[in-house]
Order: C-alpha cells, then structure tokens, then sequence
C-alpha cells in the first residue's frame, strides 16, 4: 500500500495514498466509534450541498478563483452522487458538534477535486480541504443548514404519506359507514357507533398530522448560513452571505430563508424540539390507531374478531395457522422509538452551552431517524394494513345485540336511577335489554324498538322523540 | 351528626346530612386516594362553568323547566366562587375517565341548588344530580371540554408571561450591547461576543415560545361538548349541540367552537400531546437560558463571574456570605418536571382505547401543572432573577483579552494551519496572540491590531479588510 | 399584628412575631412558588430527626452545652409530632439545593425551643438557628441524609404491601387452578392454559419486585452525615461524625451507616437513580398486570368477559348499570407517574456539577411521590382489585372450545405443515378443529380427543404420547 | 438467476434458488424495512447456538435422528462464524414477537445442513426448518434465551471496561492527592477539596456501577426454554426441558438456569427493564463525570482550566488552535441514547399483553444497543480522556486563593452570623478574606494563619483547634 502524509497541528500521520479522506478523518474515526455506525447519509449529501452553494457564493464575490470553485463544486456534484460514500465515515456519535463531519466532507470534496484536476490526492496547496472548501464557513453555520435542509425533504416526504394514510382511512370510513357495531369505553360496553364513524375519527387524526407537519416547514427554513464559527459572521461577508442563502434556495427548490439573529440558530435548539414533538404527536395517533385495530382484529375465538387483516405471514413456528396483526406490531415499535428520540432530543437541546450545542450530532440522529421511522411506518401501516383491512358486520352486530348498551337512550323516558335498576336486572337475568323490558311490561313493544334503535342512537338526538 | 341516604346501583350509604357531595363523591373517596391531592381547582370550576351553560341550553330547548335550570344556574355560580370548594374532593389519579369528578359536580350543584330552593339535600326528586344537572350530558365530552377551557385560560396567562420576559431581555440586549466578551463553543474559549448580542439569542427563543403558546389556543377550543357518551350524541338535541356551544363561548369570552367530529375528541389526544410539545420546548429554553446564566454568573473567584445576579437569600446554612443562582435553579427543576409531565402525557394519550381515552384525568394532570410550573416560572424568572440581572464588563474583557480566540481573524491573511501553528505557539508561551504575533514579527504592529478588533470581530465581513 | 426584626447579610425584614420561622423561611418564600406546595412533610420530619440526632451527639463532644442541646431535642420532639407543619413550608421546587428547607427547619427548631425556655421568638443569642441548631452541619449532609432515611421507611412500606398482594395473587393462583382457557400471544388464539398459570406469572412478578425493594434498602443506609458543607467535614470533628451515625441508627431503628466516603454522596445520584428504576420495574408490573385484567373483564357483550371484578362505583353519568374497571385505571396512572418521575430524576441526578447536586429537591419530590404512588397502588390494587376478582370460567371454555388452538399438538403427527392446511381449512369452514379432524378421517375420534385434550396441553409433553 | 418454489399456509413464491433463506424469511423482507437495518447479529448468533443446544437435546431424547441432528449442529457452528450473515436479515423492528427472525435461522439453518448433506437448498423433506429446526422450540422460548445469552455476554465485558475505568480513576485520585483546589456547590465558590478527592468521588460511583452491572447476571440467567407458545411447554418433554438446558450451560460457560415458573417469563419483561435502569443508572454517572470534566478543563482563557485533556484532533475548521472535550462529548451522548432506550424498554415492556410480550424485538434492540454504547463509551472514557488526563494545579491554586472559600472555618471562633458580615465586606473590598481579617485587626495574623489553612480544611475537624 502506498501512504502519503499528511499532518495538522497534532503532528503528522502517514495515510493510504488511494483515499479520498485525510487527516482529520482518520484523527475521528480513531476518536469516536460508539455508535458504530456513520452519519446519516442523507445529511452528508446535504452538507456537500451546502459547500457547493458556498463555493458558487465564494466565487461571485471573488474570494475562490474560478477554476478551484469549478473543481469544487463538480466534486460536490460527484459526491452526491454517493460513489464516495464508503468515504463519508464518522461515527454518527461524534463529539465536537459535527466538526468531524465536516473535516470529512471538507477532505473528501478536496480530494475529488484534486483528482479530476489530475493533482494527486493530499497535495493540499491547490485546493485546501480548509482554506478553500470551508472557506468563509464554520461547522457551526454548514451542518445545521445541512440539517434543516435535510429535515425538511424528509418532512415533505412524510407529510406526502400521511395524505395518502388519511385518504386511505376515509375510503374504509365510506366502505364501513353502515357496519353498526358496539362502542366501549374503558374496555366496557357502551353506546351503538358505526364502523366507519371510527375511522371517521382516526382519519381526522391523521389529518391534523398532516397539517401539522406540513407547516412545520416554515420553522426549519431559517438557517444560520454565514455566521461561522459563533454566529457573528467573521470571516463571511455580507454579499456572500445572501448570495450563500439564496443559492441554497434555487439549488434545493425549498424556501430556505436567512435567520435574522444567526446566533440565535446556534444555541436554541427549541425548533428541532417543536418538530421532533410534532413527529411524537403522529407517533401517538400511529400506536393509538394500531393498537384500536389490533384489538378489534383479537381472536377470532378469543377476541373480539370485529375486523380482518389480511394475512402476510405464518405468524408462529409452533402454532400453524396462527396470524398475527404484525404490521400493527412493528408501527407501534417505531412510534415508541420517535417517543424516546424525542426524550434523548429534548434532553440534547437543552443541554446546549453559551454560544453553541456541542450535542448537534445526536439532535440530528434522532431526529433524522424519528422521521426515517415515521416515513415508513405511515407508509408501511397505509399499504399493509389499512388497504387490505375488511369487516366482520357479523361479528360487529352479534356484539351489539347481546349488549345492554342502549340502556342510555331510556334516560329521558325512565330517568337515570330507574334505568340502571332495569340494565342492571337484564344482566343478571341474561337477557336482552330489550326483551327484559317487554317481557316486564316497562313500555309497550313498539315504544320499545322505537328507542332502543341502534341506527338511531349513532346520531345525536333523543331516541323515541320525534 | 345527622345523617341522610343515598343509593345507588350498588346499594344504599349513609351520608352526613350536611354534606354537598352525595353516593357516588362518596364511593369515590373510597376508591381512590393515590395522588393524596384532589383534582385541580381550575378544572373543577370550569366544569361547573360547561354545567351551566349547559343548564342554560337545556332551558332554552325546554328540556329543563325554568326553575329547575334558574337554580342549577344560581348554585354553579355560587360553586364558582370557591366558597364549595372543600367539597369537590376526588382524587386527581382517579380512575373512570373523570366520571367521579364529573359526579362530585353533578352532586354538589344539585344540593346547592336544593339549599337555595329551600329543600334538604339528597332530596333528588325536584334536582337530580344526573336527571337535571348532567342533563344532555356525559363526562365524555363535558370534562374534556372543560379542560380545553382550563388550558386555554392558562396558556393565554403564560403568553403574556412570556411576552414580559422577551421585554425584559431584549432591555438587556440594549444594556449590555457594549460588553465585549469571549464567546465559547463547547465550553472553550472561541470568537467575540456582545453579552447583549447573547440576551438577543435568548429573546428570540422567547419569542419563539410565546408565539407557539399564542397559537395553541387555535387547536384547544375546538371541543366535543354535545357528544355525550361516545361522541355520537345520543341524548342531545342538535339545537342543543349549537346553543350550548354558543353559550360557552360568550361565557368565557374564548373563541370555543364545535369539532365537527365529536367522536374525535373523545379518542385522539394528540391535540394535548402537541401542546404539551410546545411546553416542553419552551421549558428546554427556559432550561438553557437559566443554565448558561448560572455559568456565567459562576464563581465568583473560580467561577466566570461575567453576569451578577441580585442576591435573593443566603446561600448556604455553613458558608457565610455564599449566594447562589437560586431562581436558575427553580426554573430548571420546573423545566424538568414539564419534559416529565410531557413523557407521561404523552403515554397516557397512546393508550387510550377504541371509543375513549379512560386516563383523561392523567392528562389534565400533567397538563395543568405543566401550565402552571410555566407560568410561574417565567414570571420568576423574569421579575426575580432577568431582571436584576447586571454585567461585571471588566471580567468580560479580561477573559477575551486572556485568550487567543481572536485567531480565526488570521486565515484569511495567514491561512489555517500557519494560523494553527502560531496560536498554539503562543498559547505554549503563554502569550496573548497578539503579542506573539509582533514579538516575532509575522505582521507589522498595525496590521495586527487593524486585524485583531474584537468590536470588528463581532460582526460579519473579513477583519483587516476594508 | 406584632412584628419582630430578623436580620442577614442581605439586610433586615419584619416578621409576625408569632411566627415560629424567620428572615430565611420568608425570603424563601417570596424567592419560591413554582410548586405550589410545601416539601413532603415525611422528608421535613425526618430532617428534625437527624437534626436531633446532632444536637445529641453535639452535646455529647461538648459542642453544645446541655440545657440547649437540652432544649433543641425537646422542641424536635414537638414538631415530629406534627403541631408545627404549618411553619414547615417551603416549595417543594426550591432553588439552592435544599438549603431554605434546612433553613426552615433551623428556625423553627430555635423557636420552639426558645418558647420551651419562655424566651421570646427570634431572641437567638440563647438559641441561634445556625450557630446552635445547625452546628455541626450542612444543608449539603443532613438533607439527603433525611432523604435516605423518609425513603428507606417508604421502602420498607412498600415491600410489605408488595408482600400482600403477592399473596393475594397466589390465592388466586390456587383458586383458578382449574379454570381452563385460552392462551394468547399478539392477542390472537393461541394454546390453552389455565387462569390460575396466570396469577402464578403475576405473582411471581411481584415477588422479584418485592425482592429488589427489599435489597434496595442496603443502598440507602448509606448516609454522608458529617460531610458539612463539601464532604470534606469541616467543622466536624470525628467523634461527632461517629456519634450522630451511632444516634441515627437507634434513633429511627434502620441500620444507617457511615458512607466511608463522604464526598461520594453529595455529587453523585446514581443510587436514587437505582431505586427509581427498581420502582419503575415494579410501576412495569403493575401497569402490565392491571391492563391484563381490563382486557379480561372486557365486556361483557363486547369483550372478553373471562374474569369479574367486584362494582365499586357506577361507570357512567349516561350509561346507567355500566361498571367500569377504576381500580385498574388509577393504578396505571400511578404507574405512569412513576415512570415519569424515573425520567425526571434521572436528568436531575446527571445535572449535578462537581460538589454538589443543586437539584436535590426535585430528586426528593420526586422519589417520595414514587413511593407514595406505589405503596397506595399496590394496596388498593390488593384490596380493592385482585381480593374480590372472580372467574367466569363458563366464558373461558367457550373461547377455548370455539378456537382452533390445540392445532399445536397435531404437529408432532402430522408436521407444520400439513397442520396449519388443516387449520385453515377448519377456520375456513367456521368447523372446531376436533370436529374438522372427524368429519373428514384424517385420525380416527378417539386419537383425535386423545392429542387434543386441552388439560394435557397446559403441561410440558407431547399430547398423544404416552 | 435460478428459482426453486417454496409455499407456506398463504401460497408459494418463488426463490433464488442460490439464498440460504425461505418462504418465511422472504415474507419478512417484504413486510418489515421501518429500521432499516437487521437484528444485531450477536443475538442472532446465539439464537443459533440455543438452535444447536436444542438439536442436541432432541437427538438425546430419540426426538431427532442422529444424522439430522448432526448436520443441523454442523450448520449452526458454521453459521456462528459468520459466513452466512447476508443471509440473516429480517429487519430490527419486525412485528410477530421475533417469528421472523426465528423463522430466518431456521431456514437458513435447514439450507446450510442440507448443503452440508449434498442436498439441494429448499428440498426440506428430509431437514425442514419447522418440524426439525425448531424441533420442540418456538420463537417465544427460542428468541428471549438468545437474547438473555447474548445480554449476560455485554454484561460481563461491561463489567470488565468498568473496572479498568475505575482504576485508572483511582490511579488519578493517587496522583491529583495532592492538587488544592476549590470546591464548588451550585457552581459557586464553596471550601477547599483536593483534586484527588473528586477522582476518589468519581471511582467510588463507578464501582457501584460495576457492582450493579456484575450482579445483574443473577438476573439474566434464568431463561424459559421448553416453553414453547405460551410457556405451558407443550410439544417440549421434561427429559429434553432439563437437557437443553444443562447444554446451554455448557455451551455458553455461563450459568444458565431453568425458571421454576415458565410462563412468567413470556409476560413479564420487568427484569430486562431491572437491567435497563442499571445501565441508566451508569449512564447517569457517565454523564455527570464527563460534564464535571468539561467544565474543569474549559477555557483555557475563560473558563476554569484546572485539568488538560490531552488534544486528539483539531476542534474546529475556523478557529485554529482550538481544542475540544470531544470524548466527554461523545461519551454523554452515548449516556443520553442509553437513557433514551431505557424510556422506549420500559414502554415495550409494560405494553406487553396476556401470554406474550409482542414487543420482544424492541426490547432486544433497545437493550443491546444501550450495552453496546455503554461497553464502548466507558472504554473509551478510560482510554482517550481519563487516562491522559493531567492537573493544572497552578491555577487550581489559583482560584482557592482567590476566594473567600475559607470563611466557613471561622464560623465556630466568630457565629455565623459575624462571619457573614466580615465575608461579604471582604468581597466588597476585593480582598482575601485573609487579608481583611488582618487588615481590620479580627484576629492576630497567626490565628488567621492557622484557622484559614485550606489542607486542614480538607479533612473533618474544626480549624485552629487542636
């Protein structure tokens, strides 16, 4: 193997020539190994971006020549492409707020570039992976930019999926709005509901995420791009840094804005907390809803069998014929993981000092993942569960006729007190409320079926009175 | 004492005379005791509030006799004041969805208004706490309406709370725009600051605060009353429905507005779930801000001692003369109870089930003493800390002018890693970088003050150049 | 209203001269609110226990005369028993790491012991808060020293209630022995088992909860009295140190001993973190448990119906005769609470910075409300649930007779298989797995009843092997 | 590319005739992908070798044939090696309790043996993945034995890292004995400590760590093999139920035990939520100690910079020279994600239903995870900052010279009150406290000298007392 060296203000090490990354790199990939694993990928393809949009700026105004920010940028072209990516290595726990990253992409960029201007790799004096990839930059201002931006494409990918959930949702609202079935509460029988008014309320649920995700955009558009290394700007100017903002705007198509306090976008992490609460908030609807379905899909002897999934699996190597609801089941793990990344999230940004958060790296991995989870739940539960998802009228109505649920729509003739005497002796004689109060003689027949008519009852208004 | 009977589904007790509360207050009592605490004042009386404007509609539509409805009318008015309150006693972790506080109400009202009409209590027959006072109505929808009433209350205290500290620090943002101070990422020494440029940082995140916590209010008063049991309405007329929301808006001068899908507010609590996220948010601000002034004002001999605070109490029962960040530390413990309060809501909300969530109470808990731990808190931490809040600017400037941060001013001239060398050639000799600079003659004297200008230095542009 | 002066180094204040605190209780509680309420009253008790304690062991070195110390352990003895809870309140989210509390209790020993003396209040020259009643101390020892022991009589509680409901459940276990029924994983049809299986799984839960409560206290005995201010025990001398172990140890009859490393106890938390974490296991339990018996008493029309639990209050303001599963209900919500608390500590406890830990109030509010939550859960749940619950074994068969659950036995005849074919094709034509066997000869009836007994199946083996 | 055909109870697809796996594992890959990222492959592993423990059990008691057995045993040792690990796949968050991944290595397993045989992949009549494989097995007793192997395995190399971080902490408490310094309690000046002291503080929580972490294995080991679906162990004889176990003992040299109660730990989950809280507990540590030693090596110009890290890469891509506490970065990080994974378990674990704990696949991620990070980070600590780490005991002097830290001592010669005073007019006057009480003629110079001595303040006692 053949080494080139290279060396930094700890002194110098000997690299394998044939790589793209350099000194700094290889100092990281020494320092941090504890998630063993690298930073997510889409990020670093981001913060590559972002150093293309930076050499165009640095260009414009004349701080890079024209040939070293062309090679610049057809590096950054390249390396999105992801051949590089065996490069882009840190581990995605790194300490120093994400400049190792930064080192890494700044090394590999300048490499590349070097390469395709037939210069070998480390001979840094034409194009420096600090002098002129990070020119007028500071990890501080390029990787939450690459972070919000990334947020950001991933947020319209979400919000994409839960329209398509949501419509999904609607159409079983449609197809069951005439299965009428028991409601409970606490677990317990209570009052007449249809079917589809339950997915009524789960749609309407998934519509608020929706919006809620959708105007969340708004909040991570403002990035700190060009207050360097505290958010003052030193070392940026101002030309270059509206030129910076709006090359970023027309390179990524999404509304990026300049924030007007850059310090601020340094310390104050409260937006990644408001997004990742917004993810948790679909998160709950997610477990809510799954673990509804999961119930009304139990048994079939042993449950309540009032829905169907359709069967994707053998569900037990012991037990053959045995289905399980395993899309419910893997939904809810991925929603209970967005609930603890919004825990480790909250915890990283509050634990932010004076002049910058040192815990980016985790901030933007759990955030990042709690999106990539959401993404493919939302998707995965639309596609494997809900479309395929069918009733059990049968099932649904032998449950409501054999409950004393519509004990209710007696209050107004009987009053409370009297009525639950009545519901209460049905039960113990085991009997329909119905055929308890005409075999009692409490009210003729028909008045009877007049009120205690479950269609009726699924509607607001007083049973029985016209 | 005297003693009169009540009975209900399950038998008949024996209750003193005396009492306001009746059977079901009563078997609470026994039931649940786990908090020690009642249910939170406020609900309770907004409760009281959604019964009156209940009893209102319910005359209005003639369901209730005018008499009856006067003086269920008169008796809420008279709960509302406080002087019932030792009455209104169930346990805030009750289990049953709110229904035993829901009774506890029902209860009291009718045996006030009994009182006021000049009948013994528990003498139902003319006012009963289910027939007449919970007319129309199930816990269902008047509780939850009811604490989206509370909370909107509470959010509105706390956005003017938070308006009156972003005042208060952007009053410091102008007092301390001249203090010149070492900015530091990760705790080390790194560029230039304005201590007002940081309280600036701190008002925006305010700022940000206060307009979710403005916004909220949006998503909280949509509410279900009408839906009774299950959201279906059964056993509420629609005029009913529309009047009794009316009322409840002119009641409590809010824009309350019927969800068009009752049944919704019955089952998803994301909307809780998401104000809850904007609570937390705001505490990790909150969080932040108060543990980068106690940094600050640390020490004062081995501390940082830039900010002073107004010393409020001793400090310690041993060390005469010590004072400590006290209010800091009020409001991080409070913060820290919010972020509790937001994982344990948020686990109450997923777990509800089908047709209700049964942990209601849960969630009003949480939800209300994380408002309240907010609103107190930021009142505090404006008035007893933010405020009185003074610069030690002579300490400020020691430390910017002990410390070489000035570096990054160079790259431009010198590049990275010369810059590199030299700074921790000058740290090795304990020098200030700008002496190591002249002493050994990299710059000319002029050039390096024209370069090194900390005021310039907190501001964007390249140091040194015109 | 007469007034006395009290004076600190931040100045004077006139104080109700029938107010047994002083200057340091009323400017703490104009410096505390957030909580809105007092210190738990166990942990204040218990700090004039320890408090006790020094002035004994005080007076025994000599560093008391005795008629003082004298009259500090006769006014301690006083309020022990109560009578002066009203001048014991301090917030419970104080700043300053416990210091007002201490304080607190300081004046009001000094105070009860001078009118012991027929001094006036506040005439501390005989009797000074800091200088006689604290001598010896810090709030920094004797606060979390009071902590350790409120929490190991909590324990000790604890456990014993843990031990009954053990107990409970495995009467259960006993009396269900017989009632077969259907097992379930993922909530679907699986084999059978029997009731009185379950309640030994719960029970035997319980007892490795009662287990790690009861070893716990270990971890707690371990007290850093002595340690003043730092941990370093200045102005201790050693014999005192020894002696007030010696006096605590009989004093409450726990075996409290010296930590032999003082400092350990004021910086790190981990052992608070430990016991709420076994504490959160047993909230685990709990919730699991009681969520089980809710699925079990669903119903009856619309759920499981499997078990009974005894009506203890009616369900429903609207739905008379509905009973609903509170006891259950509440107890999840403590359990939430309790996890909940776990997170909070648990940020409280790695917050603390170098000497001390500033967030020890919350640590202690939050420990004890665990405990409390607990110690009343498992009663109630023991009492109020578990002892009254009965079987409805009729339910349990049918859902066994009716599933297709004893396909597992088939495998060792027949192979995966073939089985599962079978048991679709059962399922299929809505036929009994026996009955489907017979019908169409794959085994003769009396191999088939011999493979699929489900009693046999509820033991390990192969059904149909000798 | 070559197909063979495989079916299972929904239909038959087709398959690469090349792929180790099957139908079942196929089905999985289509149904799961919300992680990502596989199982990790160290449980996967030891489900393979409970595999083989299983297969030697069934060949003891006549179950399997020799030949079957033997080449099913052959494939399990080549599969631990790692060769076929492409082929081990199903994804991290999987629903169906770990079915899939069971299912995976049994089908991998069946076409390893059968290659092994000569025989041509999928041809399963003579070894089959479900009637041979997962012989007497099912992923509920297969899957959670694995996991708890796998778990015991982290714990001890845990144990291990835990105690080398705890010697070298001990070695700095050695070496730092002598190292003055100020103490600080809520960031202000409090009394003199030795550096030592806090390492000896530091070590002391540590070896709790280990302590908790080494006996938490008692825990682990009782696993619920041979209870196949529900834990009643139908299809698993009693001879084979005591032989696979003595095997697992032997295999894995760990002290594998049998539950006396099987079914419990198919439901309970609390003891891998006991483990959790551990390594919580130790991430609190991690944490606290880590962040101590940020803040003790900040600056070095405006911060504390009483120890040196030593440098490890360059901190920052603007400002050169700058050097970063990134291993205590990373390390806090990791403790966060351990802390995070601790809520997720937690709710996995309690949402568990009836027989079965459908969230295994979460708990077994989370809990491996958290051991990993741990093993890694506490490596690390020790390696890359503890061990390297040096004193700057000049300006540890520095800062307790500074300050008026030694008051205290003069409590007991002057009240607590006096020393208040004399303390506060010192700082007034910017004086040593030393200095003022000379100046001002408190005490002769010689008094002072011997009561203000800060090594004798260190230790218990009262200054200036023999």
């Amino acid at each position: 193997m053949d080494f080139r060296t290279e060396k930094d203000q700890l002194g110098s090490i000997s690299i394998d020539s044939a790589s793209y990354y350099g000194i700094h790199t290889n100092r990281a990939l020494h320092n941090f190994s504890l998630a063993g694993r690298p930073v997510h990928m889409d990020l670093v393809h981001n913060l590559v971006l972002v150093k293309k949009a930076c050499a165009m700026a640095n260009q414009k105004t004349g701080a890079l020549e024209p040939e070293i920010a062309g090679s610049i940028i057809m590096a950054c072209d390249l390396i999105m492409t992801g051949t590089y990516d065996n490069y882009l290595i840190t581990d995605a726990l790194q300490g120093g707020a994400g400049t190792s990253t930064n080192m890494n992409v700044n090394e590999v960029i300048a490499n590349v570039a070097l390469e395709q201007l037939g210069l070998p790799k480390g001979d840094y004096k034409k194009i420096h992976p600090l002098d002129h990839v990070n020119l007028s930059q500071s990890t501080n201002d390029v990787y939450p930019t690459a972070l919000r931006i990334t947020a950001i494409y991933k947020v319209r990918a979400l919000a994409d999926h839960l329209a398509a959930l949501q419509e999904s949702l609607q159409e079983k609202e449609q197809l069951f709005s005439d299965v009428l079935k028991l409601g409970r509460t606490q677990l317990m029988d209570a009052l007449p509901v249809t079917l589809g008014q339950e997915f009524a309320a789960y749609a309407k649920a998934i519509s608020r995420d929706r919006w809620r995700i959708y105007k969340v955009e708004e909040r991570l558009r403002e990035v700190g791009i060009g207050g360097t290394a505290v958010g003052t700007g030193l070392n940026a100017t101002m030309p270059y840094i509206y030129m910076v903002t709006d090359l970023l705007r027309e390179l990524t198509g999404l509304g990026i804005a300049r924030s007007d306090l850059l310090m601020d976008t340094y310390q104050n992490m409260d937006v990644f907390v408001e997004v990742s609460g917004f993810l948790k908030a679909c998160a709950t609807n997610m477990i809510k809803i799954s673990s509804d379905l999961r119930l009304m899909a139990s048994g079939p002897a042993g449950g309540l069998d009032e829905i169907r999934m359709k069967p994707l699996q053998a569900g037990s190597s012991i037990m053959p014929g045995k289905v399980n609801p395993v899309i419910c089941e893997s939904v809810l793990q991925a929603g209970l993981k967005v609930i603890g990344n919004d825990a480790v999230l909250t915890q990283a940004a509050y634990l932010g000092q004076l002049e910058l958060n040192a815990f980016m790296p985790l901030i933007a991995d759990t955030l990042l993942e709690s999106l990539d989870l959401l993404i493919r739940s939302v998707d995965s539960f639309d596609r494997l569960c809900i479309q395929t998802l069918t009733a059990n009228a049968d099932n649904c109505k032998k449950h409501l006729e054999k409950s004393t649920s519509l004990s209710a729509a007696l209050i107004h003739h009987l009053g409370y007190e009297e009525t639950a005497t009545l519901t209460c002796a049905a039960k113990e004689a085991d009997m329909t409320l119905r055929n308890y109060l005409i075999k009692h003689k409490v009210m003729p027949e028909a008045t009877v079926d007049l009120i205690l008519n479950p269609r009726q009852v699924t509607k607001p208004g007083i049973p029985g009175m016209s």
